[in-house]
């Protein structure tokens, strides 16, 4: 088992043996989002604040289907589109729910691609107000630098517009987020299957988010499945050192001492 | 565990769990062999027939390492450039060593890809001789469809020139190959590292070997546990139906129910 | 102008000026097809002999509004599925039109494939025959080299399913098969836009034929034009030597002497 | 001629017939540099202001060879980390030059990418200014829907790390860069070859801006001509509207009315 191998991703403090985190917004009902959280190995989900109930605290279903107390939960933004709601809404989760540990998108109406202006500012007030936050972004490397200058304890840049299941569309400019910080690197959004997981881990990043791939999988629970095997296949082959690629043919077989 | 899901792959009768087969032509020893194949969950083994010393077959070191009793040997033809050339080894291999379930490949001078003229006439010498064949190949798929109807067992096209690390070059061809045929397609040669494995298995084909991406990586044993999970995540991503492209960005949250 | 540089395109001992051969079946009428060849600046059309009324020799529309005096016509075999058929309908043209120099075309009912092994044979045939023989074929560089042992004059491997528009799938084997002849290369069937001929083209090869993709588009004169700048563009790149790929950036104004 | 089709690049109401603009800064020497942009159908080259001899207005080398009456001149803020930097670099410009169509480029020390707070920052001291300016960008299409909101002109987002000949790394975000904004969109930096110019025109985007591309090919003037080519050729197919691509093949000629 590669989870022998102390290979743990470490964020704001918190060890994971599992660099997979999946979503919580689309799957059919609780108990099928559970059951693919189990597929998928995980021990992070990510949950849409504005979604959950927070005025009845008491009667979370997500929660008597994942247990928070052995699942963490990444509260995040989705549907904040300025910062102040961004903010108000985390301050909102912590109050409620005692997370720490959020995860901050601000959305623009340009595609739902992260407002990186208003991403910034508003990850400047969380930290100072003591979270601990992941940012998703967009992939750009100079951004990404501030980010983690200003504090962001991991860097989430999209591979994808969210839920279009392209796949990563700029291995370069996520080689080069990965090498311009040093919090851990998270592939968010966009990616369709498997093998995009494994070849986004490829190139060295830490982690990996999925939802719409795994809850819009015809087979939801074997998707997680693929999805928990692409990021560990993408993993060990990073840490393996793959060959370099040859222009041309090279015997895999010695042709010397042949059989005459 | 996936390998719980009956999904077996069958070749000539024989059934297999796993979807990967490796090689031995270019470990550092034996030793490492044999651990390479345990970490890729590894049931078959080709062995190049022409470098086997067997003249000696009381002394196979080979099969101290790796017991052909729990291990299907599958001898191969590589180093052969004609035809006779490779019947008359596989009928060595077969007198010597009882094989039966053999992979043809009968190379050309042109960077190594196989003559499929050479290879559909060996073919037929072979099956005509009771042999089962599995058959190196290119893509094309309607030489594919031709060495089907000539009896071979499995299809297995190259997915890039040999020991070259460059990948599936052409998905579009092994989709139709896989198409155009009903035996297993096992891609074989040019892959250099585990999510390309993983893309490979995604297009719906059956099994994939692997020698030199996992013989030459920095850790091989490393490489052969991310291949083995990399097949794994392809098959399973397969099966579990793969989300739709889209052009632009789908909410991964729903934008209703949002608190005010 | 790049014509006013001597690179002239040589088949079979005929010279030509223009890289860029065109289709005749799919226009809407054949003065549409004649704009598309000036557009293109074309001197060689594609003409299927199965679809020309050879009973009525002095009506032969196309003819009307492509001069067979200026414009070079390339009969081809297509809608041919045995050897047989090709190698009879090209000498049936030749003893009508006078044509010796043709295109081989043996398709498969594996989605339009040429059957290389009809292929071959039917070449042999009509080499034997006296005729000069540009061939269509797969990309297999093995399969290529014997097309050029067999007396091809010159080799046209497919980049895609013919009328796909899936551009050109695999530049590593065209590549392979450039390097492994030495009559000219022209890539065939599959393109869908202008930018793909020119990618070709910076592979080295020599020529390009578009049919679907010109005569299919919206604005077919318009996109004629297109592929003749394409192709232009391609063929000169290649000859101009394009710089090198570097993983970073490199500043593309010095960075000394900046005024302080 | 293309050129005779009216189709104009407009840019802050100047007019253009070409849609490639290239580099001074690496060329041999400035005579080479003419010759350039004379086989490029060029009428704007791009000058970084920090490396003219700005004390000596009367001797400026550049304008000897390439002749400001005729060829417009974009001075640029190459060597810029700082917004000040480059708005002070552009004043002296306009002051010393008259130059009012500038590039504002603000790169940072992360590869050389740019600075896109900085950048937008010093747009608007910029327009504020009365500068018509072009601004260098990533291809974050919110960041480019600011730059356009602020006043820009036009957006000018980098293909690849510039000078690294990647090619357009992300034609995806490219697409959602022009449908964003309704100012010309320029894709600028990291091209390497003509084919992935005519590829990004293709998208739909402006025009193209290409320095070490052509400098540095082993035949500059030659990769200007394939450049020239590869713009009009992805214009030309852009406006021609190409075929829809299909997984399988069509046949190119109607397979009914063929000769019995």
């Amino acid at each position: 088992m590669p989870q022998s191998i102390k290979d743990p991703l470490i964020i704001a403090g918190r060890e994971f043996q599992s660099r997979l985190i999946i979503g919580t917004g689309k799957f059919k009902d609780y108990k099928e989002n559970a059951a693919a959280l189990e597929a998928a190995g995980g021990e992070m989900v990510t949950v849409a604040i504005r979604r959950v109930n927070l005025d009845k605290p008491d009667a979370p279903l997500l929660m008597d289907s994942i247990d928070p107390k052995t699942t963490t939960y990444l509260p995040n933004t989705a549907g904040c589109f300025t910062g102040d709601d961004a903010v108000r809404t985390l301050r909102l989760a912590r109050e409620l729910g005692g997370w720490n540990l959020v995860k901050l998108e601000v959305l623009s109406n340009v595609h739902l691609y992260p407002d990186m202006a208003e991403t910034l500012a508003s990850l400047k007030l969380l930290v100072a107000d003591g979270f601990d936050v992941m940012v998703y972004c967009t992939d750009d490397p100079v951004y990404c630098q501030k980010l983690e200058e200003a504090g962001a304890c991991a860097i989430m840049p999209l591979a994808a517009p969210i839920g279009s299941g392209l796949g990563l569309l700029n291995p370069t400019n996520i080689r080069l987020v990965k090498e311009a910080v040093s919090v851990p690197v998270i592939v968010d959004a966009g990616l369709g299957t498997a093998s995009e997981a494994a070849a986004a881990m490829e190139l060295g990043v830490d982690g990996i988010i999925a939802n719409t791939a795994i809850a819009g999988a015809k087979d939801p629970i074997r998707m997680a499945r693929a999805f928990k095997h692409g990021v560990i296949a993408g993993r060990e082959a990073f840490l393996a050192g793959r060959i370099e690629r040859k222009q041309y043919a090279v015997p895999s077989s010695p042709m010397t001492g042949l059989i005459k």
